[in-house]
């Protein structure tokens, strides 16, 4: 093997889900004190939920493999057959939850343009509320999304939150934050997590994503939301046995990576800068992992840009026709995002 | 009882719901041949559904108890659970049944907002089809409506269904067209029912509107389309034993009075032109039976205004927070239109 | 037409659905004052509705399109998603209705075998209630029929259905009772409607078999419950305009019919017994219009018995690979009963 | 603490599920290859799949968290909505699944009831077969349970399940084998797994129960009914990330704990001799490692002999009003067996 295969060991910027467990999160996993969580006798998975409870502080909370159940199990809980859910046009709960909502829930979303925003305005919310009549049973839950993936990682401040959520709250809807990089959110934010959760009936947070957890997303609210949650988590098969193996790392991924996620962030920055500064590309400045760049300047799809800054060794995923999305991570350091640049740079320059 | 309440036999134009079937329906109701339809043997039902077919130019069609019942019958056979179906925002499958394409198909609505224009352009449906993976099986349906009831009876030519169509086509997806109003629309646009048929997969025709059924809506498509809706039809409970009765009636709805919509358009335009010239409301002028009235120069909200010519003897709808909707039909002739063009003039000159 | 073809008019005994509308009733339809139901407005159904409630003495009713959505309306309107419904093995929601339960209200069956009797014994309803816990939320619905289609019309008491339905009271079990023929079980237990439908939460009644309305159902309960089904009725594409044309001459099957089916069940056991007396065929005495013929003696199987029985001008249906039913209705009158067991004589004879 | 307190450390026979993971199923989590399994990248999670398709025979298998997530995802896969599956009376799918054949698959359960047999017969599928018509889309599934859990581990030959299914497939109904505890089967028995997967279409086997994995079950049939099943898993939130932590001790599972079952049996027919000489309660020899005891002959239910054995240190449940279960598993030796017959002796004792 020559040299330059060795330094076309990739970097990988696809998503935050890539994240690798750490040594400690491995000793975590080793050691678990383990029973079986069906029966409620998971002395780490417990200790996850009291743990998850505390920092988004609510009631409690239930550890689910992932989150597109935990989103799926909080609609689930909060509407009834038939109504109505105010979702974001872009949310994650719309594009890659094979239209759960409809599936698991009986139901119909509204989807609203928050625009540059990552969650829907006050008057926006208030908007798309409905009643219910003979047509139909009105409007059943507000679901917001932070960070916004779809719209490049954008934060919504505790107050955008408080805004749309009081909007529905004024109506009787209830509110699930899908936070599935919340903690992304918070750090951009300089806030506790618990500084989003305060505003909504349950929140979700996904450990395995920046946090660098092997497996798995905590669903939290009040200890009733929870309890009736526990029982369509086993409806939708989601009741592991020991799950302490997983739950430990887990738990590390919360306690002890929420503040480096600073440095994914100036990573993604530092990287978005570099891209905006290539011909034909720009990548405008974001506030925490997600970089996405617009090709539509150069000659190029979205594809194929992916296609060749693969073979030259950066992995990054296609967002759209002409935008590219690339995640960084607690994987990838300062000194590989240089690389990375530098390999995006060959591809630019070898297309003139 | 003195004059004046004799005067306020109320002009009801809520809906062309209302329509009252003619004494020739009745007597057809009464003469009718009927048999058991659930045996495929009502005489009337058969011949009902014949014509339907022969004037929509599909293969076959089939008699439901109602349009709801008929658009989400067509929605069940077009679609798989998970895939997304095309709608425009403010179509009736939206706003009137019962977020029924996520409870009898899973299937999850992706609204496009077709403006002023009664469908989506071509531009736009290939733009909102989605491909499948393994986040979502893709589009399943384009569902499209004719007259758009929401946009005050909104006409679409053939050409804009068949552009819309085609799109949808173009990438494997089928076509629905929602026609509760559609004989309004071949009235509208001069040409046969089938000249919007002819470019969809499914097209239901409500026959208890404008056309004067006492009920009923006929589902027309192709042989194998109307042999699985009958299934669903059984399913949803609308499998009908001795439905001549009501059938034989419906029939004569499609036979004699398609051409007569254009007096009701005639009206409608004649009350929309009185009402635009009163103080303080506006009502443009509208290619079919459905006006509708925009308050917002007055300082008084649609509730308002529909209670107050409820009183004066003319029943509307409130069909916004500023928008109320009047229906002409078969049952208002143009001296009820006067009647009524003077009911809500006194209406107006009273509130000031 | 020679003599022969004359005599082969058919005595159609396939079932009482079959029944035609009666002069009266079509003079009724031809009169019937009607309106918009799906405003309330129509002056025959909420008569019959009226008539319905006081016949059952419920304290409301509800007019369907058929059987089959009154009983997935109660179905729905009773359960939670999840929950089970007890049911008998071989009821008309186990085998007619498109796995409704499942379909419509998420509801998983536990079949009860009663054997010969047409209902569950109390002792059984107790045994097959569940309690809820994590892994299923409970019962949720006992649903009975009488008389009990597949068992031949069998008759259930005031006392076995009152017996069934304490049972399930006792375990706060809600109970709908299918009476698509109830009418045939009240005459043949001497006993008003109302001694039924007084046992349970909503009981429905066919129109449109024995009583010889043309088309439809009636489902009763308390205010509540029927405000609650109206809006299901809706969602399954129930609601129907100016079904008074129906409405009207459904009313005088309820108001006229119900003792004429005295007649019914005599020539049934004319039937029966005039059957039974011919070689190779048992056809035991039936207490209301059901016959069943088991035709393991002869070795013919049902299929073909019917096939021949056809040929020779009776029709029946195949109930069983060796069970065949002829159903007694009010177009069949003794003299016609007679010509029947004539025709099937001839069937018999020719065999050997 | 005193020695009695000692003593007390429960032995729990409550159920197979709560087996640990041994030092080297740790050991195998600390050091997974990993990688993200939503996008096929974990090794760990390829190499336990592809092992399992290798004992099961199967083209492939999918990693899942849970047995119930198996099920329902094969479910899913071979059925339409309205279908009915034949399911044994008494098996996990009716019981303990949350209804989750109607609420996941709109299907329709018909229960068979095997008596002493573990699987229906071959005439009893037959007969429970229904072909599809207008009322209902006909029979889609056939579910089996080896070994039968709620009958006390009972085993269903090769051959049982061969004819069970080859009466299905004849009829062109598909065949899942819930093989939560498949493993028991093949040890008892003596014949590999593939023996049983071989006569089906879709087989789970559940790594956490007395295979000792922390979490998962495996589901292996078909290339192609992976690949569905695997959107399947995708719908129902059972994609985990770097979910080689638990993969690779679950592998461990399979290649190295099955042939150790055979202790457990023996120790189940060792406490089943053991309990069944004791006075008023009865447990026949068993064929693996579920021992039922039958508490009809005293006077005490199931519920209070459970509480009274937890007091005196063994854990079980009551698995009916007079039946307790205890389940043998590799956390429990002989030794252990000793010490919980004692104990249930002085339970017993204690009630003279
Ligand atoms: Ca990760
Ligand atoms: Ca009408
Ligand atoms: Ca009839
Ligand atoms: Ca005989
Ligand atoms: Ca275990
Ligand atoms: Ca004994």
């Amino acid at each position: 093997m020559d040299e330059t295969t060795a330094v076309r060991e990739p970097v990988d910027l696809r998503s935050d889900t890539v994240t690798m467990p750490s040594d400690r999160m491995r000793e975590a996993a080793a050691n678990a004190p383990v029973g079986d969580d069906v029966y409620g006798e998971d002395p780490s998975v417990n200790d996850l939920e009291a743990t998850a409870a505390e920092v988004l502080g609510t009631e409690a909370a239930l550890y689910l493999p992932s989150g597109t159940m935990a989103n799926q199990t909080a609609a689930r809980v909060h509407t009834e057959r038939g109504q109505e859910a105010i979702v974001e046009t872009e949310s994650h709960v719309v594009r890659y939850e094979n239209a759960g909502f409809a599936q698991h829930s009986g139901v119909q979303i509204r989807p609203v343009d928050a625009g540059d925003r990552a969650v829907p305005s006050a008057a926006q919310v208030a908007d798309a509320v409905i009643a219910d009549d003979l047509h139909r049973p009105g409007t059943g839950l507000l679901c917001l999304e932070n960070t916004h993936n779809a719209k490049g990682g954008l934060v919504a401040t505790p107050d955008a939150i408080a805004a749309a959520a009081e909007a529905a709250h004024d109506r009787d809807v209830p509110v699930h934050l899908d936070g599935a990089r919340l903690a992304n959110a918070a750090v951009a934010a300089d806030v506790p997590l618990s500084a989003f959760a305060a505003h909504v009936d349950s929140v979700s947070l996904c450990l395995s994503k920046g946090l660098g957890a092997p497996v798995g997303t905590v669903l939290a609210g009040s200890e009733a939301f929870v309890a009736t949650a526990r029982g369509v988590r086993k409806l939708l098969g989601g009741g592991m046995r020991q799950a302490g193996l997983i739950a430990a790392p887990a738990r590390l991924a919360l306690t002890e990576n929420v503040a480096r996620l600073a440095d994914d962030h100036a990573n993604a920055n530092r990287l978005a800068a570099g891209i905006d500064g290539l011909d034909g590309l720009r990548a405008p400045a974001r506030e925490t992992n997600v970089v996405l760049v617009d090709t539509s300047e150069s000659a190029i799809d979205a594809e194929t840009f992916v296609e060749r800054c693969a073979d030259a060794g950066v992995l990054g995923s296609a967002f759209g026709p002409e935008t590219v999305r690339f995640c960084t991570h607690l994987d990838v350091d300062t000194a590989a995002i240089e690389t990375a640049l530098e390999r995006i740079e060959t591809v630019v320059r070898s297309r003139r």
